[in-house]
């Protein structure tokens, strides 16, 4: 494994307070009200110019270099995965002494500016799986597709409906999204082309940091020994492709083009504070789903397109908790790994401005909605989106998850 | 990188002949009419007791360390996945250089009974896609599970259908399959428990030798550059689990349990004899797909169920040939990985006896097919299902695919 590689480029907001560097222990500052403050503590992958990616911690407006702190060669790691593996009493420890190292002096060559630094893809994605846990936008899309019908198919309120997506295009935040091309439906036959539908999807995306073996199963109540974190996630989809090809076996090309992540992974110990009750269950779920915790989260997410605010989805009236969307994941028996990410599905809520899909903001393409003076229904050449979050903090306040970015270049014909 | 470990256990067949057996060539003898013969050559992943997983070829009743005759640290390594990265021009060339291996003088101490050696998982698989390639599977399930309507659903004639299974609970052929619990539906409300419908699926896979990056496409053309062998699947089925869950996102824990492959790869230089036309595609298919070559693969299957014959799918009558498959995954720019896997789906013939599926062989479960004298729908504890393959060879013969074999063992509660 490479040992890590210390630099004394603190990034410019530091540059005059270098010199000596290295020995020169310095105290972060981290601004009042900051999300990212001694109560969050999220962990990612970054380099600095000429210097490989490692793991480092977010602290207020900086980044903290954990292989060049903590002694440990796990942290020069390009990955988040041979640190997860080490097991939750491993991140607990880890988390402890990040605190204690963050509240006191850090040598001042393993702090960067945030703003300095390349971030990376966190983790390895082992499986992906992409799961439909909110009611409200399972029920809007079934309005959206089949108006005569019951919103919700039978199953829904049994088991949390899911399905897998293609893990090798897991991108971090800030990859260029490139249009996709697809088949579309004309009522002479299909046509290629690129989307005429393109749309996106805010998600809260789990990751497993320890698995289990085929054969087994992990119950609801297991869920914290496996999960390590979340991340923001968008299901960028392609909704006239996946609207072709879906039946009988699910979307594929809809939408294995991308799904970017948000660069911070924020661990579970993190979100204590967010636990709240979530809806009530009915009919009640098999025992293996049973969640006697409070199963939802009280995540803001805000969704910004060109700049504007469009949409402000809240996690905690999600359906399915994370621990129920686990147990069911491996209830067959399939393995989980380390690195395996699952996601929520779009987070909706029951009002029309928490609609977290566009499909649904702008009821299947039938109302557009302003985006900086523009009618808009599905996502143009050169848009931006942007989804962040924020949850219950110490004091009153609250962490962020930071942010998931994304701007759409044109298709490659 | 771990360096090849030399061993002198060439198992029972050989032990006669050993000694000073690292500086004692050998003769490697291939009995007429074997399927493993020199214009086959497929390789896999095996260890001897006492050593590290390598890269071997089977050549008759043998297995040759490649790692302990070529030279090369990449065929050390327990996993096909650097070798088959380094490229279309490096296959080439190590087939080359192992036919005139094997057609001279092989240490002895790297040779090992085929019997007496361990056989692993060939690859690590990253991406995991199945088709649903063959119009006679797609046709039947279509007649049995909606007997009054088109069997063929409108899209299947112009896209290649697939979606995205599990890569981490892909395993090697021997493997134990423990029967899946899982949602089934029943007129009050789903229960949990043991699968009642356990089915098999008999199939082709694609392994991926080198990748191709998000945003691009592959064409079909580019087949051969990137599509380094085939291995045999059985895609393990939960038929009732799958039929309550599969709505509207598709198969997810109904078949997510267990997917095994066959141990040796078979390079796509070795089928190159079996290429056959393939059935006439019409409607035409989209420009992206056209596949100027010859589209089948004229690979005959037998699945034996507790020993007997219950069928013998022929892949020739497969719809849509690989490289179209391949151009379909990549179309919309999804990036493509070395040691991807995507499957052909049920490979199922014309008449009754060539169904590789049990839900077609019992047409639903309502026609029990004889086993040993047991009538029986779907599979038991304790049964065994082995899938073999092959395809022609030189002068007249035919090459093996080897098998992929499975023995079900009884649910956990």
């Amino acid at each position: 494994m490479r040992g890590p590689e210390l630099h004394v480029d603190v990034g410019r907001p530091r540059a005059g307070a270098l010199g000596n560097a290295v020995s020169n222990p310095t105290r972060l500052e981290i601004p009042d009200g900051s999300p990212f403050g001694t109560d969050n503590l999220p962990y990612g992958v970054f380099s600095t110019p000429g210097s490989a990616p490692r793991i480092g911690v977010r602290v207020g407006e900086s980044v903290v270099d954990l292989a060049a702190t903590l002694g440990d060669d796990v942290f020069a790691s390009p990955s988040l995965n041979a640190f997860m593996a080490q097991g939750k009493p491993r991140w607990d420890e880890v988390r402890e002494r990040v605190g204690a190292l963050v509240a006191g002096e850090v040598p001042a060559a393993a702090v960067h500016a945030a703003a300095a630094v390349t971030l990376h893809l966190p983790f390895e994605v082992a499986d992906y799986v992409d799961f439909y846990a909110s009611e409200h936008h399972a029920a809007n899309v079934g309005r959206i597709l089949r108006p005569d019908a019951e919103p919700l198919l039978p199953n829904w309120k049994h088991l949390p409906v899911g399905y897998h997506g293609r893990s090798s295009t897991v991108v971090v935040s800030g990859t260029e999204i490139t249009r996709p091309c697809g088949q579309k439906a004309r009522p002479d036959g299909p046509v290629f082309g690129p989307t005429e539908r393109l749309d996106l999807e805010v998600e809260l995306g789990f990751v497993v940091g320890t698995g289990s073996r085929m054969g087994t199963r992990l119950a609801t109540a297991d869920f914290a020994e496996h999960v390590f974190g979340v991340v923001l996630v968008n299901d960028w989809s392609a909704r006239d492709i996946q609207a072709w090809e879906y039946q009988p076996l699910g979307p594929h090309l809809g939408k294995s083009f991308a799904t970017s992540i948000s660069p911070w992974v924020v661990p579970l110990a993190a979100l204590e504070r967010a636990r709240v009750p979530g809806p009530v269950q009915d009919p009640a779920v098999l025992p293996y789903l049973r969640d006697d915790r409070d199963r939802g989260l009280d995540i803001d997410f805000a969704l910004r397109w060109n700049g504007q605010l469009v949409s402000y989805p809240a996690y905690r009236d999600m359906y399915w908790s994370p621990a129920q969307m686990l147990a069911h994941l491996t209830a067959a028996g399939a393995a989980c790994s380390t690195g395996d990410l699952y996601a929520s599905g779009t987070v909706s809520g029951p009002t029309p401005g928490e609609r977290g899909a566009l499909i649904e903001l702008t009821w299947g393409g039938r109302d557009p909605v302003d985006v900086a003076g523009r009618p808009s229904t599905f996502l143009e050449d050169g848009d931006e989106v942007v989804i962040s979050a924020t949850a219950p903090g110490t004091g009153g306040g609250r962490i962020g998850l930071g942010e998931v970015a994304g701007r759409i270049a044109a298709a490659r014909q």
